[in-house]
């Protein structure tokens, strides 16, 4: 049976090709996609091709490319490696769009997830010419059903001119009744009204996307499975960074700061992330819940053993094999996942008010609890700041884990100062590595610099930072957060010039 | 007629004196007080003398100084004074209490002021022994007219082991029925509800604050004033600065992306912020309203001007003149005027939710869109993050402002990196000094850089701004974020040794 029940839609079925051609050299595009799942399949590869046809005949094409977050190589891929994209909103990680932000041919503005929505629909960023969608079906009333992700298309649906949608076989059709899409929130200030939702269980909105059918110029029809890359297997240090935080909740429920089944969980994205929601699958705790932005294939294991009742996200990244179990199972696991528009799983409103415990991984931390989580030697862009400003800055208890070190020891991921600050020390609770954990609530800066030395850096690193401390108390201008300005970016510096940050 | 209407108070009526020997060694306190309004007035003393008399007799006496925000000579002033202080939290802005900070002789946590109460509710700075809260008066029913700030007070009562209370006659009886004291905020999660208040207008909670007699261990009568300072003359800068957020605003409403009576105003606390208010009263803006957390002098006089039709706030700061406006007719602004509780004021669901217009003073800015709120030269504390953070992070528009230069011209406000981050270039809508605006919205770091330097520099730094950012295009290891770590402190390391950032 076709996947598009509505006749409307069906008249409007085209290649690939032909639906590309709406989309011309200095349109703004907003695609479908949150990390690698639900990102248009055919119509991204095809306005790349067309860009590179318009290159070789010396015409310019360049695109605005706004997404979710991150997508895939027939998405960012494509659109980079054809040199397509202007500018791009508001998170990557891939390779070759990477490459073009770095070597300074694509402008790419890192922004917090919740905001991309909201300055989308405050009007912020400018016209959106195009949308290009992918869903899993188009009902008879013609509403959209979501596929792996939702991301911000209802914002794009509702902002963009044009709309070409892909509707994507792929995607299991029993994903209808998973989503979670409330329509209240896209209302503008001095308009807008509480958000009812109390618990990640919590539905507020309807399961279908709606589409106003004369903006849509193309249908195109995919079969393509999502990215879906596999996770590493879980290393010692991973399990470590997992069991120093599962420490600290013993301690923090022994001290009747947490409730005996914790608060809800948000993860960020990633092996380390991953590994801690495998360590919590071994742990003691039960009725667990989740308030997070992407279920990944610890959450599906929690979700399986019943330790997690419910997980609220707004899109999947999975491994190919726990993409099928999910999609051969979509009819279960639909009663347990809620995937919401990412202007709601990544509100500071619901974030604050459910109390949810942050968890995210970053490139460094310093001496006093500020956080990099962007930036690779002060001007190289990694990926982006994705969600964990939305979750750290409004969580009950926030924090950020990595091992100590990186290339093979060559890299403090404690440092003096970091190269670039994504979070700020006031907003850091804690910082795990494999090393331990250390507690920075309540602390001043300098006594937060003693627990991150002894309990979070490499033994091998260790002196060296307290060389720090010690040159930064003498040549200070004060003792509140004591630095030497000459001098607080030598380890990387010397990273740079000597491929270490070892100075002995 | 006695301030005091209940029996049960009034035989706890002691002297600052009797009242202070509650306050122990090693105990932390928690005092009323919000920039210079509603801070106790003469227990705090008591507690100076009493540590005094302990450090002459070789006796340790520190106790840990928790507040509202800044207070006045008389509470931080004194304390640090008589070396009586261990840690400090949230805010401060006292010299005297700088000095200690910045000597390494207190220790001081720089914590965002929504994050203050909600970190001590949930225990994470341990216990409160002792409140001490400046009240207007004792109702018969034994419940408590806040003063000229509620800050924190709601949760030092809520808290606290033993209870300290200051009735103060200087304020006005008549401000009763000015303030609304949310009490369901104090829910913690899982339990928490979404907070029904939609408009700067909505009263929520109830007039008075409740406390439990028997925590109550004495009542202290004063009659001092609040330490209302005058605001600077509204000089050149200051207006030109004004003006440029006015074309904006007036920019922002052609657009149609913002409402012709604009959205609430949230504006910082000092002289600048104080001169944005008086651009508004000479403005072509009627109906405005304000959701902020200081109300000042500028916004007196827009409420008397009719401008604004009604401003929420969490306390006073006004000048001696001002202070006495308010007083001598409190019955008319009690209707104009809301003072709630700080985890209200500055709550990120309710600032997200209406829209608020974030604008706040800061120290310096960098070229891309970094900003120092906190420290000097990397090292000292000056005054704190305050509300900053609250309102920037969840602003429906949010920026800084700054005149372009400080000590005479030695100092360039915009610098290649900020020696501190406060708010990150994720959160940075608009910069603005006398020179002009930049518009940051949609910009990558490089075109940012341009548009800082070009907008907002001063011409005397012009040069210097682009060679820096020549060299950082060469020396960098990637163009998203162009810098040299070894020269991008230089300017503030010049000054250190040479007292002027100019080098040449």
């Amino acid at each position: 049976m076709s996947r598009i029940a509505h006749e409307g839609f069906r008249s409007k079925v085209m290649s690939a090709e032909e639906a590309a051609s709406f989309v011309k050299d200095g349109m703004s595009v907003g695609f479908s996609g949150f990390t690698g799942a639900g990102y248009p399949k055919a119509v991204p590869v095809a306005i790349a091709h067309q860009a590179k046809e318009a290159h070789a005949k010396g015409e310019p094409f360049k695109i605005g490319v706004w997404t979710g977050a991150s997508t895939a190589p027939e998405l960012d891929g494509a659109l980079a490696e054809a040199d397509a994209v202007e500018w791009r909103m508001p998170y990557q990680s891939d390779p070759q769009m990477r490459a073009k932000i770095n070597d300074g041919s694509a402008y790419y503005s890192d922004v917090h997830l919740s905001h991309g929505a909201t300055y989308v629909a405050q009007g912020f960023f400018g016209p959106l010419h195009v949308a290009v969608i992918e869903v899993t079906a188009i009902t008879s009333d013609g509403e959209l059903v979501p596929s792996s992700s939702v991301g911000l298309n209802r914002t794009y649906l509702a902002k963009a001119e044009k709309i070409v949608l892909e509707v994507n076989s792929w995607q299991s059709e029993d994903l209808l009744g998973m989503h979670d899409v409330y329509y209240d929130i896209a209302v503008l200030p001095p308009h807008r009204k509480p958000i009812p939702l109390t618990k990640p269980s919590d539905r507020i909105g309807q399961t279908t996307l709606k589409v106003d059918l004369d903006k849509v110029v193309a249908v195109v029809e995919t079969d393509a499975s999502d990215r879906n890359t596999p996770f590493k297997a879980l290393d010692e240090d991973s399990k470590a960074i997992a069991g120093h935080l599962l420490d600290f909740f013993d301690h923090e429920v022994k001290q009747g700061r947490l409730p005996e089944n914790l608060l809800p969980m948000q993860s960020g994205v990633g092996n380390i992330a991953n590994a801690v929601l495998a360590g919590l699958l071994e742990s003691k705790y039960e009725n667990l819940t989740s308030f997070t932005e992407v279920i990944q294939d610890g959450m599906i294991d929690l979700l399986d053993s019943g330790k997690v009742t419910v997980a609220s996200g707004t899109a999947f990244s999975l491994s190919p094999d726990a993409a099928h179990r999910v999609n051969d199972n979509a009819k279960k696991y639909r009663d347990l996942i809620i995937l919401r528009p990412q202007d709601v799983s990544n509100h500071p409103e619901l974030i604050r008010r459910q109390g949810v415990i942050a968890c995210n991984g970053m490139i460094e931390a310093d001496i006093y609890g500020n956080v990099n989580s962007t930036h690779v030697m002060g001007s190289r862009m990694q990926n982006g700041i994705g969600g964990s400003g939305d979750f750290t800055r409004n969580g009950y208890l926030s924090g950020f884990v990595t091992p100590s070190t990186a290339k093979g020891g060559a890299i403090s991921c404690i440092v003096p100062m970091v190269n670039h600050i994504d979070h700020t020390e006031h907003d850091t609770d804690y910082l795990i590595t494999e090393q331990g954990l250390a507690d920075l609530r309540g602390l001043a800066p300098r006594q937060r610099a003693e627990v991150i030395i002894e309990n979070c850096a490499h033994p091998d690193y260790k002196e060296q930072l307290r060389e720090y401390v010690k040159l930064a108390e003498k040549m200070a201008n004060g003792r509140h957060t004591p630095h030497d300005l000459s001098s607080a970016f030598s380890w990387h510096v010397h990273f740079l010039a000597n491929g270490t940050m070892k100075m002995n």
